[in-house]
């Protein structure tokens, strides 16, 4: 298990990788002698330097593409906060695992491959009304499963989630972070009614002052707030920077989830893009709050990191524009 | 020869055929049983239902995606209003030969088929601001040219644009359909600087004054002050429509090219999808005022096609996620 205490984790989020600033500025030049007007291929300009930058390499390349998706249970399902039953996570899974669900489509739309994590399905995060929502031990547990999950020889990686009730978490994480109040960071996630969001305001709002003592320290925000599949996502993302593996964040969840890494060092998510903002309400406002401007914005609000994988085909074609277009010089063409 | 007169090319605007409404219908009760939460794709679940409703198939297919781009020489840019000289045109269709444009890279990463049809580059039209840049006999070559091109085997359309000097003309045209201060539909094109915007204004307001005559017709305004690769656009989509093939429209130009159809007929662009919304100034606000809300918004200025190309891979994980998901019978999955 890579971290064995609160104190090694934060030491890993105190000092990320600054990635390759040269790599980045060999694409700028090359791109100003494409055969375009410069600039005009907007932000899939903008996309290619990222890859180059957390890749490492001057012409960044995508053969191998993961789609890695955490799954946990929430004991915070006790509160009446989702529309769907807990079973659900386990039964989706298995749709994973068979091939049926969006993510499947949309993985191998973006020729990349699929792994699915489930994190102890039967054994549920604690509802954190009552109590932390997990251990210390069990919150490293996760985050170093994650973190393990992500291997070097990837070339851009995207985390989803899959967990019934854990927009919950997530708004709560996002609330202790960058405060404010609580129904402005709650949305009605896969569909809950009016009375299941007044429920799921009010099992925040009771988080934020059961947990109150813990809020100063992102991590334990993300321990006593948050999810098995949330931590995973933490760790794989800090994973990812150590490892040289540019990431595409996914949702509200997902965002939330990675939010304590922006909190611990300014540059803790410069090697992630957000691939998508999304319905669910509170998501644009992390997003700002994060200063990360989405790729997308086509009012999804599904998980299972459908929309960060949705913008792999983005980040493809901007790199095969920057790798494979042909100079002025090249092509003949006047006034580059 | 489809239209010998402007009273032919009208018939044919002013009766859109309506599309398969019952086709949109199947799609979304199909979209209600698949394992996600409903309406939880966002814009995807939209998109499979405009495939439906515009190839007026139930089950939609993606095996046959083409992109045009036309090309054509203004002789407006005898005002100064082009960053780049008039040779450029016919040494970007070379470019285009050789695979070495922005279009031939997006074009394969989006699994289309690239035509490129060059329209008289070695005839300019006339300068705008002296007679109209096309007489009758040339705007209906050019519209019949477009509408020539689209075959009916194709299951999806992008249509590009290639022609020094063609964001005045479209200014133009936009200016005159929809009114307002000539500067407000006015940008920088490929990259003019003060001096060159103030006269690509001054061209256009010029060309508004001299033609005000014409400006009660849109046919007459795509003639007068257009171009032979935005008649030839707005004879492609028009075919478009006839053949049963949806359309993803490209940027500025584009989508001024087009205009005219939805000011002939309310629904005469209803087969179409905003691909992108451009950086060019003016971009934004024509969309707005033809109602359409573009997918994409990456701050990209290039034409060629190239954002509406890049919307090919959305429309293509859309639709596998329509055809390929489980339903949550299937799947035995909790609460559908």
């Amino acid at each position: 298990m890579p971290f064995k205490s609160l104190e090694d984790l934060r030491v890993a989020c105190l000092d990320p990788p600054a990635g390759n600033e040269a790599a980045q500025a060999t694409v700028a030049r090359r791109q100003d002698t494409l055969t375009k007007p410069r600039g005009s291929l907007g932000r899939l300009e903008e996309i290619t330097g990222w890859l180059a930058r957390w890749q490492g390499r001057d012409m960044p390349r995508l053969e191998r593409v993961k789609v890695i998706v955490f799954a946990g249970n929430h004991g915070v399902t006790a509160q009446g906060v989702s529309a769907f039953p807990s079973e659900v996570t386990v039964q989706m899974v298995a749709n994973f695992a068979n091939g049926g669900a969006a993510i499947n489509q949309l993985a191998r739309a973006a020729g990349a491959e699929l792994d699915v994590i489930p994190l102890d399905l039967d054994r549920p995060t604690a509802d954190f009304t009552q109590e932390p929502a997990m251990s210390e031990a069990d919150f490293l547990a996760a985050v170093s499963a994650g973190y393990e999950s992500v291997h070097e020889n990837l070339d851009l990686v995207c985390f989803g989630e899959m967990g019934i009730g854990n927009t919950t978490p997530a708004a709560a994480i996002a609330a202790a972070l960058f405060g404010g109040e609580v129904h402005g960071w709650t949305g009605r996630g896969t569909g809950v009614d009016d009375e299941g969001l007044k429920r799921k305001v009010a099992a925040i709002e009771s988080g934020l002052k059961r947990h109150s003592a813990a809020l100063a320290d992102p991590l334990q925000i993300a321990a006593s707030l948050g999810g098995r599949e949330l931590a995973a996502i933490l760790g794989a993302t800090l994973a990812a920077r150590h490892r040289g593996i540019p990431v595409l964040l996914d949702g509200f969840v997902c965002t939330a989830a990675v939010a304590p890494l922006a909190r611990l060092h300014p540059q803790g998510l410069a090697h992630t893009l957000a691939a998508h903002v999304s319905a669910e309400a509170g998501h644009r406002r992390l997003l700002e709050a994060l200063e990360l401007k989405p790729l997308l914005d086509l009012g999804m609000r599904l998980g299972e990191g459908s929309g960060a994988c949705l913008a792999v085909n983005l980040v493809r074609s901007a790199l095969e524009c920057h790798a494979r277009m042909a100079s002025f010089a090249e092509a003949g063409v006047s006034g580059g």
